[in-house]
């Protein structure tokens, strides 16, 4: 390409050791911290308070995993397709699969209650960053501190809980730099209106995800209901008929899920050599045995769909995260970033005992190694939604009896009410299914453990884990919503002596596990939160508030602007038109996740094919932000994040602009398939037509 | 991509070395050589000889730089747009462009005669390298045998014209492992009947060439006549309305340039370290001189268009090339299989005495290395049509009076009609822009050489490049084709004496030309071919005749499949169709070079968009084979090779089959254009409704 120079591909800023530079359209901001002299330098544009809180507001957080927005007055929330679909699997069935069917409520009266999904606003932000340091003693050790930082955050979270009824989140920034008291307006009332089919949202299936250009229409629209009616929310984002265009100044408010930008050195390593591989097993091995059970015939190939989509996307999120580190230059500029800000601290008395920090951080990373296979399997889900489900009741009936500030945080009082709608949620479990992933945890457990192992001897008791699965489901009465109720609230007692063999496995797992959280706990996390905190105090007072914290899945504003990229030796446009997705269908002569959805083949001769359907931006972007509003400059609703192209998979790691794309459907494209494709034309109508 | 294991991208064989492995469809197969045994495993097909003359006699080649075929009983041919490019460039004029504009023969009467456009058919092919072999001394040295094969070939060439009547051409093959009598048919009245606008034919331009997905409609149709009259073929291609589907076996029958597969690891070197970077500088700094004259005004732009496309396209293709000789595998690659190579001839005694040939090259090239950027400069051409045409007729007096065996061999008898025909061509010269040309030429031969190489000395004079340009532009009579013929036919009397400067600058300069030639001839040439053949023997004695020769601009059948491929984490589709033209205009909102070709715009809705416009094929091809027909197991035409994707710019050295592909024009695309958008549809019915 002659008409423009060709810059590195990690010509972005390490953001580790230096602030950031002006020139790229970086960040995911805090609100607090708006990147106003950014914004105004790259584009003349200055965000109001007013702006802010709009935006802020009319934002919304899915605990299902993803973002969403208002945007009708009258609740509409407008998310992904694959924000969406969990619950449009659980309120599917062996008779009407709204995966692959879609779904349509014609009236508010077909609208269709969601089983337990969460939706969260955040209302307000106090920063309490004086009061949890100020709950330690700096001379005690790090473990102590630990638990009294930890204890502090309890008590701010239960004191907001108690006074304001919000739900309440402590939250740490910066690795300790700052603590935060966010309280969020919750929404468990929610409703599908809309998700068109599977193979329109995600046209192109794995292969085509994280890639651009991409030609899916990733959407689907709830309506948040209070007392029985629909929500009337004060903020909501008008809908732009035209949409953005290429150049075009762009924001996206919503809640990235996990970065790791200001972590050492030290740290990726760990992530590249442990946390990444172990992962990656992990997930191929529950990938395997999924295909396997969906093979099994249509129903099973039903009930596994929404699992294998999520695998799916993992393994390749993390495949390209994997493959970033691996690379020789990330790591190698991460090095030299890191060498340079050790040497500014140590150059500087009140900085110089901090250069120190990030060898303890190191240390800390040695000595998880050759645990963390065992930390990465216990710490996360199963892959059995039961077992989770039992380990979880018999995790909280031993909290409950410690004083709040003493419990592992999820059984905090603040967090109580949404783990109880999760708890109790009546969506369907598969016998077969659970019985499948169950049986690969445990055998995994034994392959990866071994037999001795005090978690493997304690689960298995000698027996094959094929048998000790099927024995714990076949008996288990945990299918039924009524039983874990009453289980809860039969409290310790309850769990303790109930003969159920999946509650039984659930508490002879659960010391071992216990055992682990706490050496991790004492070893590691409390070593990472001492030292990160001197970290993040040092850059602060090399750098201001010129930066901002790494993705904790909170509200973030990054901003950025329409626009293609050079690949290969040609351009790949800034957006895509209805033309590409039948173009795309033809071109593979309808090959399979390549064939044209039905509907928009039935709907050829009712569309503009001109109409932009998805489109690039250079927004800072990770899991997490998926069904984000795109906003313009007037805080009008011009697209919905749903995907970030495969250069964009190492933004875990380091923002760069060259190529690293967010990708969004486009508002135009919203609308024209919401009347042409679906004939919900009074959905659409009360997108584009509603006033503010 | 989990559906296919990712192979290397080095994964094929190195030709060098080793036997054509079963595994790829790969070669440039000569038509007495066919892969029969290939065909028969891959596919299950075999050629009949039958089938091999169809092809081979509805093949030509246009000696302009590219291949065609016949593709109907009153000789229609078809090529690209782009190798038709500079007979369209030189049928223009200021207030007609037919590049932009397209052209259209509603009629016979309305088809226009190319002025300087030479087309061959091979007629027939003769084994001569007993003869040539023969005709040497095995105990001369290596200049002596080297001159004595040069003249066989001379006496060859002439008896069979003097004979036939027939053009007849002495060709090398596996750099003298085999030499051959390939006769032709001539054509030289070729008139034009259709060529879309440039938009059209080269949508995307430069960013989207080397490309793939394409959306280019790069065709365009002579009719060959004879004594005033079409020519009536005996053999040509019936059309195929359907094309070719994803999978189908397809051949492509045409005219690959040059590749460098059979050359040793030291002459690879030598491209990567000498010949490339030399190469790339010339033709980037003539890019630039054209561009900047392309600015000045409108005409100024019409004239350099043909130029600026040439250069555009060598600078792609060459940096594509110098990128894959770079690159850490090809040559290391390369390297190994050599060394095995040398170790199987060493192991033998009859071909133990090889194994110093490789060493004897590599002596040469590294004798070559200092002269190398002369010769490169001076041996190829300079930019400047005028100068060029007066060195020819200065170095063709001056050989004329030698025996024909002793002569440059672009001076032998068998060459001169060809030689009279384009020198005479009545092509139109622009004065403006040969100055530009010729004093860029002077400029960067004083930059790259100082004043007092007796080369620039005797060009220049002391003079400066520009003022010696200018003086020479302004006062030759060489634009008149009337002028030049009665030079040329003057002999070397009026040749020598003729005032004309640029005649006078061409007679300066041609000493120190013929003094640099005979050195390369003698030194490095003889060695090439003394070692060369050596070398070939050996190959032929270890693995029989299961290879192919270099390409040499002769006839070729290549094979292959109609293919996509992975590319990033996704597919790349093996077609594209009409709706991803109008996705990519759309996409880029109607930015050049994606702007909508002004007659599509018009046409649409005539169009059928899911009609294939372009599609992918694993056959090895290169830089020539543009305009080669790709046809059917049946020998039907199915598509017209027009470019490859990017990943093919490493095919002259080696072959590729996870994602090199050959780019085509599929046959049912260019019909529904000629019909839908050009309203051709006499043309259109006499291309599909012709019977063989």
């Amino acid at each position: 390409m002659r008409n423009s120079a060709k810059a590195s591909l990690f010509a972005a800023s390490i953001a580790l050791a230096a602030p950031l530079g002006a020139l790229a359209d970086e960040g995911m901001w805090t609100f607090d911290n708006p990147p106003s002299a950014l914004l105004k330098e790259r584009y003349g544009f200055t965000p109001t308070p007013q702006w802010l809180e709009h935006l802020r507001l009319s934002s919304v957080r899915l605990n299902d995993g993803g973002s969403g927005s208002f945007v009708s007055s009258e609740g509409l929330v407008l998310t992904n397709h694959h924000v969406a679909l969990g619950q449009l699997q659980k309120v599917s069935s062996e008779k009407k699969d709204y995966v692959q069917d879609g779904f349509y409520a014609t009236t508010r009266g077909e609208e269709l209650p969601c089983p337990d999904m969460e939706m969260n606003v955040l209302v307000s932000m106090e920063e309490v960053t004086d009061r949890v340091l100020g709950a330690l003693d700096p001379k005690a050790p790090d473990r102590a501190q630990n638990e009294q930082r930890k204890a502090e955050m309890a008590r701010i979270e239960k004191e907001s809980a108690d006074k304001t009824g919000l739900r309440s989140d402590a939250v740490e920034l910066y690795y300790g730099g700052e603590y935060w008291l966010y309280r969020y307006k919750k929404y468990t009332d929610l409703r599908l209106v809309f998700a068109p089919e599977a193979q329109a949202a995600f046209y192109g299936g794995d292969p085509d995800n994280f890639t651009y250009p991409r030609y899916d229409l990733d959407m689907a629209l709830f309506r948040a209901y209070e007392d029985g009616k629909p929500a009337r929310p004060k903020h909501w984002l008008k809908w732009s008929k035209a949409g953005a265009k290429e150049g075009d100044l762009v924001f996206v408010s919503g809640h990235p899920g996990h970065t790791e930008r200001l972590q050492t050195l030290a740290q990726l390593e760990f992530q590249r050599d442990r946390f990444l591989p172990m992962r990656l097993k992990l997930l191929r091995e529950r990938l395997k045995a999924l295909r396997a059970y969906s093979a099994r015939g249509a129903e099973q190939a039903r009930r596994a769909q929404a699992l294998i989509y999520g695998y799916e996307n993992s393994n390749k999120a993390l495949t390209g995260s994997l493959e970033g580190l691996l690379s020789p230059r990330l790591l190698s500029d991460k090095a030299k970033a890191e060498s340079e800000f050790r040497s500014l601290l140590a150059s500087k008395p009140e900085t110089a005992d901090c250069a120190g920090a990030f060898d303890r951080i190191a240390a800390a990373e040695k000595l998880l190694a050759p645990r963390s296979g065992e930390h990465i399997f216990r710490s996360r889900p199963s892959g059995s939604r039961l077992l989770s489900l039992a380990e979880s009741i018999v995790r909280w009936a031993r909290e409950a009896g410690k004083p709040n500030e003493k419990r592992y945080e999820e059984f905090r009082d603040s967090a109580l009410e949404s783990l109880r709608f999760e708890t109790f949620s009546p969506a369907p479990l598969y016998a077969d299914l659970e019985e499948t992933m169950l049986g690969l945890y445990l055998r995994m457990a034994l392959q990866e453990f071994g037999p001795e192992h005090p978690f493997v001897k304690a689960a298995l008791g000698g027996g094959k884990p094929e048998d000790v699965a099927s024995q714990a489901v076949a008996g288990t009465k945990l299918f039924d919503p009524e039983f874990r109720r009453r289980l809860v609230e039969g409290g310790l007692k309850a769990v303790e002596s109930a003969e159920d063999p999946l509650v039984a496995l659930a508490r002879r797992m659960d010391p071992d596990y216990r055992e682990m959280r706490k050496w991790y706990e004492d070893n590691i996390q409390s070593v990472l939160a001492v030292e990160g905190r001197r970290i993040a105090k040092a850059r602060f007072a090399a750098f201001g508030r010129s930066t901002y914290p790494d993705a904790t899945f909170t509200l973030r504003l990054s901003f950025g602007k329409v626009a293609g990229y050079e690949e290969g030796t040609t351009l790949v446009p800034s957006r895509t038109t209805f033309f590409g997705l039948f173009d795309r269908a033809e071109s593979f002569e309808g090959m399979p996740p390549f064939d044209l959805p039905r509907r928009f083949a039935e709907a050829r001769g009712r569309l503009d094919l001109a109409t932009p359907l998805n489109f690039a931006t250079t927004n800072d972007i990770i899991g997490g932000n998926s069904g984000s509003p795109v906003a313009d400059k007037d805080g009008r609703l011009v697209g919905l994040i749903f995907d970030g192209n495969i250069q964009g998979l190492i933004l875990d790691y380091v923002y760069t602009e060259e190529q690293s794309r967010a990708v969004a459907v486009h508002s135009a494209g919203m609308l024209h398939a919401l009347a042409a494709v679906y004939g919900m034309d009074a959905l659409a109508d009360e997108l584009a037509g509603a006033k503010p």
